[in-house]
């Protein structure tokens, strides 16, 4: 990761594509989750027939590793835009769930 | 966002958090798909009932928002996990795709 | 299956379940698929950590058997729900779309 | 719906339809809950952008009537398919669950 791409930078590009677009009266909250649900199903499809050792070479063909980049792309694209109407900084969202999850869910050595 | 959290660094503390409890094994790409998806639904399911003013309010209610808050960082956590055992850079990823979509959908301006 | 179990006997008791809690007013084509995927997904859940060896002895264990069976039930709900509210017959349209896979996908034996 | 058209005997089409295809390897319970909830995020694809009141008026439009009426079969198509190999009775389990949700939410005026 370069240092000049980062959360924010995207944020802006992806609102200043909608904005573009006048598509922001389509990105209430419930049709961003909409959306995001939608895309990350579409990752489910690329990996839905595929055996535990098969969706583990999915990145070898060309092919189905452009898909599946491109449909991260996509939940990220969305997630992002979410966060954005919402006011929610996903980053520290993510970190702080990190910290709860430490303390639920103690590692072996440490309980 | 400050300068010292950033997606490579939650990614490494996700990574230790899945070692530490030899969850690793679980985490094959067809698993982490579907779990992002189901991550993705408990974020549509706190709005299925809401009308699209209320799903604008919906970070008004510190519950609601808390909950939402709590599924964007889950959404997130399995989205860089794949990315991780995938060796996707999401970022990148996301910003190629904005290109195309510049391409492919031109603002009206630009037409 | 009894005679007397059958599809529109269902959506009779899922539409004077929810008339009788005034719930219909919720019950857009819009927000039913979303319930929908939502119970989708919780069956997801249910398999999403499992090995496919694990996942096809699901319905030993008595408590999963009983999760699994309840999630089934809620999809073919909102399922149902849906096409009531959308004058769509289920049974035909499967029937028809068996009919056109056949044809889109024509068996060894037939090519 | 006709008498001659019920869940069973569409149940033995799909078997029939999947059997000549060798496509039964594939149906393990993990994957076809995964095909299920791809094809219900499939309907929320066709609703993702509609207002409430357009969604109402989905119908109208013969090409995304024709759209919902089919993904309205992919749905039903992979939950028969799931109860067929889980020994799940959808139509009992609906009205059993039918039943507990009565007990669960009394109607208004038998509180």
């Amino acid at each position: 990761m370069t240092d000049d791409l980062n959360v924010a930078k995207l944020q802006r590009r992806l609102a200043e594509f909608a904005a573009a677009r006048n598509w922001q009266q389509y990105h209430t909250p419930k049709n961003l989750v909409a959306a995001l649900s939608v895309e990350a199903s579409e990752l489910v499809e690329i990996f839905q027939w595929l055996t535990p050792e098969e969706s583990a070479r999915v990145m070898d063909d060309a092919d189905s590793a452009h898909r599946v980049t491109d449909e991260v792309a996509d939940v990220l694209a969305y997630l992002l835009q979410l966060c954005e109407v919402l006011g929610i900084d996903p980053l520290a969202a993510l970190d702080a769930k990190i910290d709860r999850n430490e303390r639920r869910f103690p590692a072996p050595g440490e309980r």
